[in-house]
């Protein structure tokens, strides 16, 4: 039986979450399904950044240090980051970049984990964190294993010779959640300590980490953060590590006093020895500031949205795309799916662009994956029905043959 | 011979550079001799950042990476930066800290001289240079050598087990400037590598690293390339060194082929391996847009104008300041004075203070140093002149000693 939209409006105005999306500033004729890659822009966030420019730095200048709190301001955005993500206030840290941290736990986890040989991850993890553990591997002169698909697989390759267990939580080709409470009792028993990377996860998919007994954990600002292009990563360690935790990016900030200008490291208390240089500020502070957006909404409520677009995008998929030949990637059970739904087409490249010309904005990733993310803070029900309608027509029309959407154009 | 302000007022109307200072906003009431910690605002930057956030991120969202060419944004940056240090556009790369960068060339730069076991350094490095170092000496499995104080120690402490000699051009402290050129050659002459930090050089001195036959530098946006607060760094690799160049630091951004996702790191051609993760957008269109200012200077001029203004401050130190127990820690040379000329006093810190509450903008450094920047772009002679009357007023007042002064508080 045909969904009709009428239907996605009345789901829309039941939704306790619809309010959330006025604090965006979205574009007009624009369907953004791509909050995955980047999140939308909190329509406070200018005012804050001007203030920040303007003020801070124009008038403030080098004070601004103590009298605006910049040197607090990786310890605030961490902690306010922790509650989304399951962990202690104290545990989470804000600094570089995904990858830098993902270098920084991989390393400090192997050496805290001493005797051990093997750092183990899964081949369809991001690409950044297969790199990072190629490297790391090579400097530390441990074993790379690349577990094979699948849960048995992965728990197949746990044994006492793994140090740390580097995974993807979800999946960012095909949107599946691993299993991160058994992983990490599989690991726990074998004495591997886990290391998560929560890109996809925090903001849109409750997260467990202490409650699961994760050891490490990463992930981005930029994506269901909604922290701006590029915005600093976090970075997670249980308090159980943080007296020994040993990371190799020993700069001046992760020091237990920078100020004092002391000629030997010596790693701060607790979690700021994850800090290394100076933070990139504007970038931080757009990050913090864009955190209010999560002021008083619960996670749960975010994940059952999350959950609801999905449900709703597969069955419309289902009546209007798989007679294209769509076929879904991304788990049919929403328990193990992610806040996303890939599809497969063998055309997907020139079908998104078509679609991204039509202002519906989702992603491609290679070989034929057509990815859809579903922010639940600012998509609608009328956006995926919309969605669904124009990639229909897009192959009814054959839109997507025009030889403007061939060409090998890639975007983030 | 007292110098009156009157001639201050003169210097300042013969100043070539004098204009420039109409390009940044600065703070009223405030005499800011503290660009050498965090360079003072661009006027134009609000406006660019203000299109960044709103128009780029905002309504082009992850369409930006192409349309607003974000994704050149490292390249473009550095090419910009290039020109001011000695480098060719194409060997010098924007990305991360100045302490992660660090990190990445200084392992490279192990890895590269092959069978050589010493990382050499100095003890008046910065900080966070020696504390990178001694992380990386760990992970290498290299020995640290910290060369004595003194030219004649340091090239002493040169020979053919040294695979990088890691170096502050100019010593955050007194502002003194190595001799590049000949520490270079001698480098050179034993098969060394050179990494030369130019945090407190880039955008103040003239710096020639083709020209010297530097190996590798590194340096921060936020100085005298006032690129706000925690802007992202550069790194320099001569272009001898591309196609070898290993750094561990392998993020995405750095791979070949960024978007074709591949599971196995190949770096990028060129500078680009020097990328990791992706950059804090926000913070590095503030420091590209920074660079503007540097439109049509001649560093030549920056370099003459920052002699200048030392020279006249140390006659002023010598007439006014010097009876209150200052003595001058820079080099009396000019040849060898960086943009920054410090005092030291027993009391430097409380009259630091004393000087700030009065809006007189310096630092401390601990022990006894107060350190006044001149950053050529927007500091007057007038101010330098007001800033010494200013620090004679509170010593003969004895203002300092105001209990107020007296708290161990500490600004980056």
């Amino acid at each position: 039986m045909a969904i009709t939209r009428q239907q996605a409006a009345v789901l829309d105005a039941d939704d306790e979450l619809a309010p959330v999306r006025e604090r965006f500033a979205l574009p007009a004729g624009v369907i953004y399904l791509d909050g995955n890659s980047l999140g939308a822009l909190p329509r406070h966030v200018p005012a804050r950044l001007a203030r920040a420019i303007e003020d801070e730095w124009g008038q403030g200048l080098i004070r601004s240090w103590n009298d605006a709190g910049w040197i607090d301001a990786a310890r605030r955005t961490g902690a306010r980051i922790a509650r989304l993500i399951g962990a202690a206030a104290d545990e989470v840290s804000v600094a570089d970049s995904t990858s830098v941290n993902l270098f920084k736990l991989m390393v400090a986890g192997m050496r805290q984990n001493r005797g051990r040989t093997v750092l183990l991850t899964q081949h369809r993890n991001f690409p950044t964190d297969l790199y990072i553990a190629q490297s790391v591997a090579e400097l530390l002169g441990a074993s790379l294993r690349y577990a094979g698909p699948g849960d048995d697989a992965l728990l197949a390759a746990l044994d006492r010779s793994v140090g740390v267990l580097a995974l993807s939580h979800i999946d960012y080709r095909s949107g599946r959640i691993q299993p991160m409470h058994e992983i990490c009792a599989a690991a726990r028993a074998v004495g591997a300590f886990t290391l998560w990377d929560l890109s996809h996860s925090a903001g849109a998919t409750e997260v467990a980490l202490d409650a699961a007994g994760a050891d490490f954990a990463v992930g981005c600002g930029y994506k269901y953060l909604n922290g701006g292009p590029g915005a600093p990563a976090f970075a997670f360690a249980a308090r159980r590590h943080h007296d020994r935790l040993r990371q190799p990016l020993s700069g001046w900030l992760g020091h237990e006093q920078p100020f004092a200008f002391a000629e030997t490291f010596a790693p701060a208390p607790g979690i700021d020895r994850l800090q290394c240089g100076t933070p990139p500020m504007l970038s931080l502070l757009a990050l913090e500031s864009a955190l209010d957006i999560f002021d008083g909404v619960d996670v749960a409520a975010i994940r059952a949205k999350s959950v609801a677009l999905g449900e709703f995008f597969i069955r419309l998929v289902n009546n209007e795309l798989a007679p294209f030949g769509f076929t879904v990637v991304s788990p049919r059970d929403a328990a193990t799916r992610g806040s996303q739904v890939s599809l497969a087409h063998a055309q997907g490249f020139s079908i998104m662009q078509a679609l991204i010309a039509r202002g519906i904005i989702g992603d491609f990733r290679a070989p034929d994956i057509v990815r859809f993310g579903f922010a639940p803070l600012y998509v609608r029900y009328v956006d995926v029905f919309d969605a669904v309608e124009a990639a229909a027509d897009v192959m009814r029309t054959g839109a997507w043959k025009e030889p403007r959407f061939a060409a090998p154009k890639t975007v983030t």
